[in-house]
Order: C-alpha cells, then sequence, then structure tokens
C-alpha cells in the first residue's frame, strides 16, 4: 500500500505524496466493493473495476518504469496484452469487449500489482526525476484521475443493471427549501478571444496550443438545466416530436425506444444512483442525457448548446470550484439555497454537452510516441463536453479541459447548459 | 452446511443422506475456485458457476418446498426472477444471457441461500416424505447433479477464454504403453427390441415410455474415436471438403473457420483442459466436437452414427461403468493397457452423439405442470447424445439416459463412437 | 421456346414432350410478371424469379449438357459461378442472400439462356437417351417442378411485402354453402408396414431405400385444419401461452411477436393472397404456419403432429389427387360440399407438417457425385412435410414424397393435419 | 415528357425551361439502363434509379402542387408514403434500407409518374409564380440534381456488385503524355475572412447565413492528390500502421480488412468504373476514399485536411469550372497536359474532404416546417465536403456549397486536397 512521504515544507505535496494520494483515492473509491464487483463488464463501453486498477498501474509501469528502471522486468508478461488499453503502437491488445471474460488475475493479485509498481514508482520519485519524467508522471496521475472517474460510472452501469439494485454509497442529498430561481441568460462579448491551455500546470496535448478564436456576441444559461425542466420536455412530447432532434438520434430514440434520461424510471419520479434509487429531485441538474438529447431539449427551448469555445471563454473568468467527487455524494445537487453566485455549477455536477465536434485545435501536436494516442486519434465522432462532474476528483478539471464522447453515450454524467446567439 | 444423517442401516444411503451427499458434491467442484471465477458468463448457452450454485437450490425451494412447507417464506423476493432458468409458467425470469452481469448476490450470499434451503430440506426430509415427495426431491437431485457437469464445463469454457489460461485442478493423465488396438465392429442382430425406462430406478420423463423399436442389423465400434484417428481426419483435408459436410455444418465451418475441435491448438499437439494446456493424448477419445464434427468424421470414415435406438440397445447389457467425474480428473482417459473388456468406454468419458434427433417417444407425457418444461419443451432442433463423460457425476446416467444438444454445441465432453449397417 | 415434339402413340408424352411441357409451365407461371418482378429477393431464403428461371437452365446444362453433348460450350463462362445453388463440390457460388443485388442478367437473357438449353436439350433427346441419362433428365425436371413451386411462394412473399400489394392472379375462391363437418379421426393400425419409394417411377434418393417401420396404433384426422379452428386456438390466447410451445418457437414468437399466421391480417379476418388480400375463409385449410405453430396448435387441440411414417402409411393407399397448382388458383381451397371423401385433402391444398425430424432412411445412399449434395446434405436441423399444396405441380408427388424444412419457415403452403395415439 | 418553353428573351432560360432542363437531365442520365437496373439496392444508403426518378417527383408534388394546385389530388394515394425519403414531420415512410423490395411501382408507371407531375409543374410555372413559389421549385432542381449525382454513384455501385461488371457507358478517358507536376502549395493569408451565401442565387439553408471567421496563415495544395501518391502511401504501409490512423478509420480498416480505395482492384492496378473495370490512371485523382483514408494520407504525407474555411476562402477567388457530369464521362481525369492554371481540379472531378465537422453555422435557421429537415438535422457525425465531383450536374454547385456524409462513406467520388499550417 502506498504511504505518503512528507512533504519538506508542509505547504504543497510532494511528487510523491501527490502521486500517493492519487493512488490511494483510487483505493478509496472501491473500499464497498464485494470481489464480485471488480469482475463484470456491463457493457463494451465500460470497463471492470479490476481492469481500472490494473490498467492505470500498467500505465506507469510501460510509460514510465520500462523507460527509466535500469533493470526492468514486468510484473507479468502478458500484462502488455491485458492491460493496454488502445495503444495500437505498442503492440496487439485484447479485446475491449471481453474485459469482462477475465475472473483472473484476481482482485487480490491486481491489488499486489498495484503495491509493486507503487513501490517501484515511489523509488523512482525518490531520485529527484527530471521535469520531463516527472510530466509523464503527472500524465500519469491525470490518467488515473480520468479512470477514477470513469471507475464509478462503469459501477453505476453495472449496479443499475443488476433487478438487485445494489448502492456503492449511502449518501445524503441536498434538497431546497426555496423554488430554485429561472435560469437567466449572462452575456458574452464577441469578438477575438483566446482559448486552449497556455503555460502553467498540468494540461492535455489537446488543449494545446492556445489560440485565437472568433465569437460573435451570446449568452449562456446561469445554470444547469433542471431535472423539472426536463421533464416538462418530456411532458411536452418532447420524445415524440421529431423536428425537435438530429436525425441520428431521432432514430435511436425511435430504435430503443428511449423515452427519459438514463437512470429515471419509468414514472419519472425516481432515478437510480450510487445510492440506489432515489426519488428524482426536480431542482437537481438533469443527466445522463445523451448530446441527442440535450440538443433537443435546446431546441425545444428555443435555445441551443454552447459552441466549446463559448463555453471556455464564459468559464475562463470563474474559479475551478464546485461539486466534485471528493465529496463523496456522486450524483449531482440542487444549487444550495444560499448560493447566490451565478452563474453556478460551472465546473463540477454535471458535465455540460457542447455543440463541438471534437477536433484538433489549429497547430495541434500529439505528444510524441506511443502516448500521441492518447487524445489526437479520436478527433472523429465525438463531442466535445466541458466542466467536470461529481463523479471528477476535484483539481483534475480546469476550464481548457476538453472531455470528448460519442453523442449517443450517456452513462457519464452527462447535463444540459444552454444557450444563445445575442 | 449440510452434514449428512446417519444411516439407519449403514447399507444404503438415507435420503438426507443422499441429498447431502449430492449437496457437498456440488460445493466440491467449486474447492479451487476463486471469488472472481464464480461470476463471469463467458458465453451466452454457459452460465456463471454463482448461477449454478443458486439455480439448483431454488429448484428444491420452489418446487419442493414451496408446496410442501407450511409457512413458506422464500429466501429472497426476487430470487424466482433472477434464478428461474427457463419455466415460462413459473413467470418472468431474468435474461439468460445477462447472467454474467449479476455480481450480486455475491457468493457468500449464495451460500447462504443454499446453506438455508438445505436446513429446511434436511427438516422436510426428516418428516418422513411420500413416495410422490421423494420422487420430487430425486428429481431435484439429479437437476442438481446435471448441473454438476454443466459448472465443469462452463468452467472450462470460461479458463479457456482467458489469455492465462487457469487451471482448476492439475490431475495425473493415464498414458498407455502399448498401441491403442484398431476398433473392431461389435454386431448388434436387428428385430423388435425394446427402449425406454422402465420401472425401477429414476429416470427422467423423456427416457418414458419404455417401448417397442425395430432395428435392422448392424454394428457399433468397441471403442470411442481416439484423437489420433481424428487428427488423420484433419491431415487428410477434413474440414476443408464439403462432401464429408451436412450443409448446415458446413456453413459453420466456413463462417468460423473452424479446423479442429474446440480446445485444441492450432498446431494439433495440445489441447487446453480443466488441468490447463496439455499435450494431446493420441490414445483418448477426442473430444468437444459438434454433431457436424463427428458425422463428417463417420462419413470419412465410411461408417455413420449410430441412432439412439441402436445405443441403447448395445449399451442396455452392459454395467453402467467407467470414468466419470468423481475421479476427479474431468478429462477423458485412453483406455488402460490392462482394459480389455470390450466394448470400452460406453458408459462416462465422452458423450457420444448419436444420429437422432430429440424427440419424443411414442406415448410420451411430461410431467405435469411447470416440470412438464423440463425435458419436453426441447424437443426440437437437438440431437440425443448417450452415456456420461468424465463431467458427470457416477451413478447419474444409465442406458436409456437422453442427454439432448443443438449440434453446433462443443462445450461438452462430445465424443463419436462409429456404427455400420450390416 | 419449346415445342413439344409429337408423341408417336398419342397417349403418353414422349420424353421431348415431357421435357417441353415441364419447361413452358415454368414460364407460364410468370405470365403475369412485370420485368422488375423477376429481380428482387425479398428474404434470403427467396429467390428472385430470374435466378429459378436462371437456375433451372444451369441445371439441365451443368449436370445434363455438359457430360453428354459432343462439344460442349457453356453459354456464358460465369453461370456456373452465378447459378449454382449449393452445390460445394461444383465450385465457388454467388452468395445466396445476394441473388436480388444481380440486375443483370436480365430477364431478356435469361430467355435466350433458356431457349438455347431448350434446343440444346431437344437435340439430346433426338438422340435416344439411354436410360440413365434419362433418368438424369428426369431428375432435372422434378428439380424443375419444385422451383415452380418456390417461384409462385418467392413471388407471394416479394409482393405480400409491398405495401401496394400486387396480385399474380385474379382467381376465383370457392366457397362452401354448408358448414364443415367437424373433423373425425380416421384409425390406423399398427405393426410392421414398409415406407419408401419402391421400385416403379421417379423418386428422389432421400425417399430411398424402401423399409419397415414399426408403428403403434393410432389416428389420423380425415382434414386438415381449418382457418376457423386456427383462429379458436388464437382467441384461446394460443400464442401467449408457453406451456403450449416448443422453446425454441416461444423464444421466436416473443422475439417477433408474431400472433398470427404469415400473411393473416390484424384483424384475422382477411389474409395476403396470390390474388391479392382476400377475405379468411373460415372452412379452408389453415395455412402459412411453422412447425412451432402447428406443434402448439395440436398441443392445444388434445392431439399431436403424424410422424411422417404414419402419415405415409395413411397415405399410400389413396389415389394421389387434389388440388394442385395446375388449377392455377395457387390458394387452399376448402372441401367442395359435395365432396365426400375422406380422408381429404391428403394430396394438394397444403404440405402437412409432420412431428419427424428429417433423417436418412436406413441404408439410406445419396446420388454420385455433386448430385449427391442434392438432398442428403440438409438432414440436419429440418423437418419433414408430406403432400404438396396447392402450389404443387400436378403429378410432381407421392405419398412416399419428402419434402423438407426448417421449423420456423412459414413462407410455403405449410398445414396441419392432427394425429393422436390409439 | 417535359418539353421547354421557350425563352421570351433566348438569352436565359425561362423557369419552365429550367424545370424542363434539370428534369430532362435526370432521364438522360438513365439512357442505358435496363429495366431490371432501376430496381436494385445495392446497400442501404444507395437507392434504385427508380426510387431516386419517383422521390424527386414527389418533392414537387409534396411539396409544391400540394400547396399550390386550386384541386390537389395526388397521382397515388400510397405515394406520399412510399417516396417520402426522410421528412419525418410530413408522415410515416417506408423503411429505407426495404426500398429495394418494391418490384412495383413498375418503372413505366414511374415515368406516368414523371410525366403527371411535370405537366401540372408546368401549367403552375405558366401562371407567373411569386418569387416564394419560384424558390422552391428552385430547391426542388437544386434537390433534383442531388439525386442525379446519387443516381450516378448508386448505379456505380449496384453494377460494381455484379460480377457480370457492367457499364454505363463507354466513356473515353484522357492520358498526360507529360509526367503530372508535383504538388505545389498556395498560400492563403490569415485574418478574418467571409465564408457562407451571401445574397446573389440560390443557396441551402446550410451554407447561411454568411459569416465572419478567422483563419491562420496557410496553404493548400494546388491540386489534389493522384493515384500513383495514394499507391506509394499504401506501398509504404499505409493500411497497416496504426499512428497513421483515426481510431475509429483503424478499427473499420481491421474489421473490414479494407486494403484500398473502393472499386480499385487487389493489384492496384485497375479500377471499377461507370465504363466497367479500367486500368487506374495514375495521374488522375485518387477517388472513392473515405475520410478516414483521406486524413490518414494527409498525415502520413506531414499533412493535414483543410478546414472547410480555408476550402472556401481559397475556392472563392475562382470560377465555378472544371470537369461535371455534364460531359458524360462521370469519371476524374487527370488534369490536361497544357492546362497550366492552378490551383486545379478545384470544382468537379472530386468532392475534397475538409477536416470540418458538419454543424451550424453561427446564427443558422433551417427552413420553415418540413422543409427544415432537408439539411440541418443531419448536423452530427457527418463531415463537410466541398467542390463537386464530375458526377455533379454543372451549375449545381458554388464556392460556399457544402456537402456532407458520414466519414466512412466511400461510394461518392470522394477525393484528397491537402493543406498545411502556415
Amino acid at each position: 500500500m502506498v504511504t505518503a512521504a512528507k512533504s519538506a515544507t508542509g505547504l504543497e505535496p510532494s511528487p510523491s505524496q501527490r502521486y500517493c494520494r492519487v493512488r490511494r483515492q483510487t483505493l478509496a473509491l472501491c473500499g464497498t466493493l464485494e470481489a464480485e464487483d471488480y469482475v463484470v463488464q456491463s457493457m463494451p463501453s465500460a470497463s471492470p473495476a479490476k481492469w481500472h486498477l490494473a490498467h492505470t498501474t500498467w500505465f506507469f509501469e510501460h510509460f514510465v518504469l520500462k523507460d527509466h528502471e535500469k533493470q526492468f522486468r514486468p510484473f507479468h508478461p502478458q500484462f502488455d496484452f491485458l492491460f493496454n488499453s488502445y495503444y495500437q503502437t505498442v503492440g496487439t491488445m485484447h479485446a475491449r469487449a471481453a474485459r469482462g471474460l477475465l475472473s483472473r488475475p484476481t482482485v487480490a493479485e491486481v491489488m499486489d500489482y498495484r503495491e509493486q509498481v507503487d513501490g517501484r514508482m515511489l523509488a523512482l520519485l525518490k531520485g529527484k526525476p527530471s521535469a520531463k519524467l516527472y510530466a509523464l508522471i503527472e500524465l500519469g496521475l491525470n490518467h488515473e484521475q480520468q479512470h477514477q472517474e470513469l471507475l464509478l460510472t462503469d459501477i453505476k452501469h453495472l449496479f443499475a443493471s443488476n433487478p438487485l439494485q445494489p448502492a456503492l454509497v449511502d449518501a445524503p442529498y441536498r434538497r431546497r427549501k426555496q423554488a430554485l430561481p429561472a435560469p437567466r441568460w449572462q452575456k458574452l462579448a464577441g469578438g477575438i478571444h483566446e482559448i486552449g491551455a497556455g503555460d502553467g500546470g498540468f494540461a492535455f496535448d489537446n488543449e494545446t496550443p492556445r489560440h485565437r478564436v472568433l465569437l460573435e456576441d451570446c449568452a449562456l444559461a446561469d445554470r444547469p438545466v433542471s431535472n423539472a425542466e426536463y421533464r416538462a420536455f418530456i411532458d411536452d412530447g418532447g420524445y415524440r416530436r421529431p423536428e425537435l432532434w438530429l436525425a441520428d438520434g431521432w432514430a435511436l430514440v425511435q430504435q430503443e425506444q428511449v423515452g427519459e434520461p438514463l437512470y429515471w424510471n419509468a414514472a419519472h419520479d425516481g432515478e437510480f444512483t450510487l445510492s440506489g434509487m432515489r426519488e428524482l429531485d426536480p431542482d437537481a441538474p438533469v443527466c445522463h442525457v445523451s448530446l441527442y438529447e440535450a440538443d433537443a431539449y435546446a431546441r425545444w427551448a428555443g435555445a441551443r448548446l454552447p459552441t466549446e469555445a463559448e463555453w471556455e471563454v464564459f468559464a475562463a473568468a470563474l474559479p475551478v470550484t464546485g461539486h466534485f467527487a471528493d465529496q463523496g455524494i456522486w450524483h449531482p445537487q440542487p444549487v444550495a439555497d444560499d448560493d447566490k453566485a451565478r452563474p453556478a455549477q460551472v465546473f463540477g455536477d454535471v458535465w455540460e454537452w457542447t455543440s463541438s465536434a471534437y477536433g484538433a485545435y489549429p497547430g495541434f501536436q500529439p505528444l510524441a510516441g506511443s502516448l500521441g494516442e492518447y487524445n489526437g486519434k479520436f478527433m472523429a465522432n465525438q463531442v466535445v463536453c466541458r466542466g467536470g462532474s461529481c463523479a471528477t476528483p476535484a483539481g483534475h478539471v480546469r476550464a481548457s479541459y476538453r472531455n470528448f464522447f460519442y453523442p449517443q453515450e450517456r452513462w457519464q454524467f452527462f447535463g444540459i447548459r444552454l444557450a444563445r446567439s445575442a
């Protein structure tokens, strides 16, 4: 088990401390899992918890230790095959959809794997790593944080598919006493702005380079769409009116007979959460909607989704605070009665779908080598989401952070913030 | 945990003893499983070990306790839904292909379920059950034995699909010192014979009624086809010659690029077993072939498969002895050098494909009520296998026993005994 | 165009006359087709009319002319590829499911093909073919007749899938004035009987050898099940009661939401026919049911389907007369008011599902060479139907004739005759 | 048959003349088709020629005549169902993938339909239509032109799937005598530009509104990528190097075993064209590549695809001339030896993939009513192509024209023009 070295100053975590904290946080999420829960893959785009634990470890082993340990020996000769996610240039890999077929290695063996790699990583960190090496480790830690969120959303999907509907936690949810104020538009002045990650802290390659964008005057809503508002869309026939939908979304809604967000019950008064089935809170942000649903809602509401550039300019002035995974609630909460700050919930609670296809910024250069596959090769068919969610580790996102998913996906905590042209 | 009551006479197991022995045997098969191994469903027609343990228990709870306990209360209100296999008249059930999505109930909870139901069953058995009730319990025990075999074959399929290729046991395999004698034909005189289960011990409804059949003179081989013989078929282009194949079999071989029995390696010198990857023994009976492969081999060999009536008349005169699951080897073995009895391996080692479609005997009556679904409704599209295998519990089969599978299935220990018309 | 040579005696058709009559009959069925109708394949197991016209011609060209013409030259170098149906030993062939992609050769080109091959065949027939050659030609003519029936059933399926619901003919249908008498049981004495084709006229290899069978006393209904009777089954919840169904049939009914025979309308008062949508005649034999539906109906009615041996012994004493395709009605008709002969409609009107899986008779030998693929390789997964239908050419069937289809198929004129054990 | 009214001035076609010319041009493309060729749908995203002829006619009937004829009566009560392509708000429609099942209406009936609607349209045009009505008719004519291109590409796909490989024409192809000069980069100055359709001629709603875009300095190639250049990419292992590919493209290449552009032969020295199989011209623009292939080629070449804004600014200064469908060649040709104008082939020959996802321009408003479904609802998952092809009617495209397809599609004449950042 990782135990953190002390920071010299006590003010800021040392690299070893930071490494240990992130790695421990992953295990903390699994505190209430049974061994059986680690094994199952409930759909091809989800992964077993066990796989997340092993893959994030393999990431350090393969991309850090392999090139920086003097006498590198892999923990297991087949883990390169089993726990490579999608790095085609590294070599062949186990089929993604078959991750749930692997009862072995056991959870205990995966924990051993984590412990051994952690020991070797800490040894490496003691050796005062170069800035370049530390950047690589920081990438590994950010990667691990991404899988922390996936671990939560994948467990949620798994538990929701079980008629026994188990819960991961029993978290207290906030309820408002006062009526939730109607959303208001917050203006954004057009003109040439800059977006993307500049110098400073860690950023993924897909956030770079920082570059100019031309915006027209527009406005964004000062809070996400609520469950009550989304229910009004449903009650107005939202899922039965083709004129509201993108063609591919309409086809999907017809084919799969979709009539509400993922995890809502049929009566539209309850939803499955990581705390089990709970009453639907009308004031909480709607979540688990696809891009198609978000877009149809926006059209119904006479608005549209923001572009990612609009969103980023909007968010860049705000502190990166909000409801993140560290609170252990793992479900979006309504704005507190006494929280008058607006715009609200730009960061945390729910990822906000934009209208922007995920693509390369002008002058984009992926990382060198196999890590170039991390982000760049997904720049087709996916859509950008922004802002992080209640399942995102605190400190992981920023205004320039670009998450990306296929438009039909719903199992992440996806929500809606409206925009309109001025 | 079940502990057997003592038999009064000491000569024969009491009903309680028999119940306990069968139930304990199921758990004994799982001795080396990890918790993770109980969860996974490696293909739709296989089930997780956990499911087998729970379903066989549900069988007693639903079909015995529910009608015979004075104050019946189900162990869990949803187990009727989760662990009903295919009894449509009982009610709706969890989708078969989704059995591997259930991480809960945990293995421990399933073991609790078994223990509680065992306690209630033993209480019932203490009350001197009527012959009718005992017949029901005996059906449940035979049902449990069938799932013991499935548990082994499903675990084998699971382990084979894991690149780490785990083993359930490390069993010693017998090897012959002398050459395996060529098979010889044993004649069977035509005329009117009787087949099917008569009075006497337990039999499934599908073995009844005992009835007359008209056979022509024929002969059956005195031992099953060996791996070496089957390899000669392959080497002679067996999988590339359409004239040897039934049309549906040829289509399958083309589509799935089949070139050897399931679990053989590509070099045809090793095969995956429940003891891991082992050298292919040329003298052992070939196994894990489909009906199509068995039929093509027979055609190539200038022979045919026996009908089930031929097989039963052939077997009826023999003692029901052989290599069954109780030996803990779980892989077919070659005839021992000093075993000169012929025909050999009629019972045990491998199930023997017949050419007979599985159908109703003249005058067949399924059991009353929902248990009528046990056997009768499968009398379409399936083919009869006879004789039991190395994974069948000793004492479970008899000459009249009819097992049935789809012709493309291979994951059971299916082998080949040739026949020819006189 | 084929024109028949005159028979010397005038009493019986000469081989040339017979050839011409059968070939002409195929074209006669197409009299009202538009060029566009010849092209489409409405499901993988149906074929375009154009394909039937060409394939039956190819059969003569490949299996007769190729070996018997002195200077054989194929009509087109690719027709062996395009119009081989399933003779794997002949060579590779165009994918069955892609037959509807071929807009070329055009209908006119296929007609040219027929005409040329007919000319060459007639030249061959003038040369006094040997008995062996004539047997081959007779096989080709019987083959052509089988495709005549398929041509009608495939066109029916095509027209039914078109919202415009075109008709091939506008045939007058008979209606009864008197109530249809209830079916009565006709006894069949058990014992050893003989079935299968003996010496005499043409028979397919799968009808041979003639052999002994042992029957128990039983009885067959004296007429097929009527539409009114089948509607009573539906009204009694027949399609919603799992206890009536074979497992595979129930799964299909659930999955495809089947609630009535193919071609019935939702109100169960009309059915699509080759004369377009017509009122459902309660007295006509029900048709276009699968084996599963036939079996479920029989169980509901407290009866069962006959075995093929029972059917054949029952039919063997009767003249092979009835309502066949030559009447140009192409839909089963109710027994005429004044037709008191019983059993009725054993031949013609509807094929009668048996409970017998299609398999080899004891001692069965397929034809030599590629023609051995004609019947033998389909002896798995299919079920025997007997008696011919209103779409079968008169003179084509006999008591020993074995037709075979997959149990889920419905597009042939399949009906039901009940049986029961004595 | 439509015959054009004379233009009063003789200088420019009158509305009636224009209507007739476009409608006649559709029929002219079908000159060499056989009736059978009109029926088949060779893949779900292609349509039968018959359907194109009817659907374009329905477009005028439904969107023009229905609202503007005093006593509108539909030609056929079911054509609204059969020939509505995707206008969900109009009502239910025949399944797209089942268009090839309709042997009726026949080609002759569809021609009658065209003739009747043409007559009614010409009557309407005689009545001096309002500008608004004429805009609607102009939309219908542009719509018809789009289907002219689809008709050619769908016939090409159909003929290519036929082993007989028929040809629609036998067109002479130009061959160069001199070596094709290497491509050169043409610079484009960054800054704020305007793109989109402004006032003036006809444009689709998705080209509007004209709006400002911010470009960085960049350069575009002065001609499309040639077959020889693309073959060098293949020979360099282009299809086997995952680092060159977008993830979804790589998955597709693996799954479908793609190794060359659609219609190339396996030797890479010939390609199927609308003039049948032809030698591959190394100097002609490569075509029938997916967005994935175009993107992988660009990455291999050290370049990238242009954005649609870059492309449009690049093209806006050029005359809209080039090789279009009116030349009757229907295959991209190499630049003529004596054609020194650069950039070359910006319009015509091949559609040029951009890197831009197809989306809404800032302030985009779709057309009112059901015609709002024409373009807007496809703004997800598709990618913009620009410039028209050798199958596009002359006069149909312009610099602002946005075509859009799924990234995996290949059956249109898709080519590649490279770009790079300055």
